[in-house]
């Protein structure tokens, strides 16, 4: 009986688990995101100790997922400094000789709810986390989305709100990216006041929305997903969703006819299935494509 | 010897070729637009008396490309009210008994752009057109992008520049899209000049740019394709994508770090390598696929 390790890898912590073969969750713990040379040794000993048959990784990015770079596996240009090009497929690789898939916990994380989720049976979804950062995730065809790098949605730059107090945004490398304009932080920073603590009936809540469903629109016209899911901390607030898909609506005017545009975005703009497991399910599977295509290679 | 049919089908014009089985161009046609009562028994005696083994379609859209669709093959919500929920597809089904295959104009494009063009070799690219209209086809791990429907990259929401006199752009159904502040119809409305007869140095090339730049970004935030191609009327202005490379360049603002970006988007944002030539060549790699699929059924 074969054991898969999973680690869902982000910047505070490094979630891990062991998935027996027929997808059951046997173990998960959680360690805090130190150092590279603290915190890779406790993993590599966890995935060690349990006899991994392969090993499935969903990272924070931006990481370098082409097969023929010289850097292929490393977290790239990271704000986390201490991870910055750091080759964290490659030492993984080296510890444990097992097969190890790597790709964003976002990709990750939209796989998981493509193939056992909120979309689970169709081809296509974004999966959107909206929290201390936003960051998406694209299945194309079954397929997560990669090319010159991966896909980057809190970076898009998205137009503001007449009346933002802010309409620059809180992004260091861009103004009036996404990200920068309705994280977490960007809440806090914009009202001084933390997103948990807003007020139901601030305008905030309307701006907020309002960037959300721009990101939506944006996403239907890009990628035409037949699902859109978000997902993370900010997305808690229930009254959120229901004010996005009705924002999206407006913005779409009527251009695009579809029997779930007619039905309101109701099960089109949904939150994620697998709840907070959307991101360890989907470096499970990652472990079993890892598993998989060594057994059968292209 | 098998002869294959290929149709770019415009709002202008029908432009129709036969292309021998070796891939070379035999015959080529082009008639107006007229309403279907007109036109489709002419395209359909053409294709029919030079006996196609197949037919490949590439159709201005919206289309509906969802084979589960009652309307599937319909040309949907077109402006150009004769055409509006034509069964296009099954009508050409009806009447040539042959395998055909349809996706929009610009996934066409995009697809011989990636097979035989500026982005052969590669697995994904964008091709935008920038004309009467806006419209972008994606192509990712080697397939053009359906899903709920298919990309209307020129129907995105895009920032308007601060010193634009018509920052809410032309589009009927939208305020403030891509297609309706930046395409040819746009630079003439906005400043009472075609953009064939707008000065070099007039500011309307600086906005052109700018909004031509964030799509491109958006593209790359989204997509991440290995290629961005930009064709169509506007962009035969040779000065333009170099302006449209320096903005983007300026509005990722270092976040994306690549060799291609490196190397100042010089190979990355590129014209069409087969000029007028993509759609029409995109139709008939359609046509081949739709072939290949009778014969090699999934």
């Amino acid at each position: 009986m074969q054991t898969l390790g999973a680690l869902e890898a982000g910047g505070t912590k490094m979630v891990m688990a062991i998935f027996s073969d027929d997808g059951t969750m046997q173990d998960r713990v959680s360690i805090p995101t130190m150092e590279p040379e603290t915190t890779m040794p406790e993993m590599i000993r966890y995935f060690a100790s349990n006899h991994v048959s392969a090993v499935g990784i969903g990272c924070f990015g931006p990481l370098d997922l082409n097969p023929d770079s010289s850097s292929y596996g490393y977290i790239t240009m990271t704000p986390k400094l201490p991870w910055r090009m750091y080759p964290l497929l490659p030492t993984f690789q080296k510890e444990l000789q097992v097969p190890i898939a790597l790709d964003t916990d976002v990709n990750g994380a939209a796989l998981a709810e493509a193939r056992l989720g909120a979309a689970r049976g169709l081809s296509s979804c974004v999966y959107v986390t909206v929290g201390t950062g936003i960051g998406g995730g694209v299945i194309i065809n079954g397929k997560p989305v990669h090319g010159l790098m991966h896909p980057e949605l809190g970076h898009q730059l998205i137009a503001p709100c007449p009346d933002d107090p802010s309409p620059d945004g809180f992004c260091p490398y861009h103004k009036g990216c996404l990200e920068g304009l309705a994280s977490g932080p960007a809440i806090q920073k914009r009202w001084g006041i933390s997103a948990k603590e807003l007020p139901h009936d601030h305008i905030g809540w309307q701006m907020e929305a309002d960037y959300l469903a721009k990101m939506c629109v944006s996403a239907m016209m890009s990628f035409s997903p037949e699902k859109i899911i978000l997902g993370g901390g900010v997305m808690q607030q229930s009254f959120l969703i229901p004010l996005v898909r009705r924002k999206t609506l407006n913005y779409l005017g009527g251009y695009i006819s579809s029997p779930v545009i007619d039905n309101g975005l109701e099960d089109y703009i949904v939150p994620p299935a697998l709840g907070v497991n959307s991101g360890i399910t989907g470096a499970y599977l990652l472990a079993r494509q890892a598993l998989d295509s060594q057994s059968h290679p292209d």
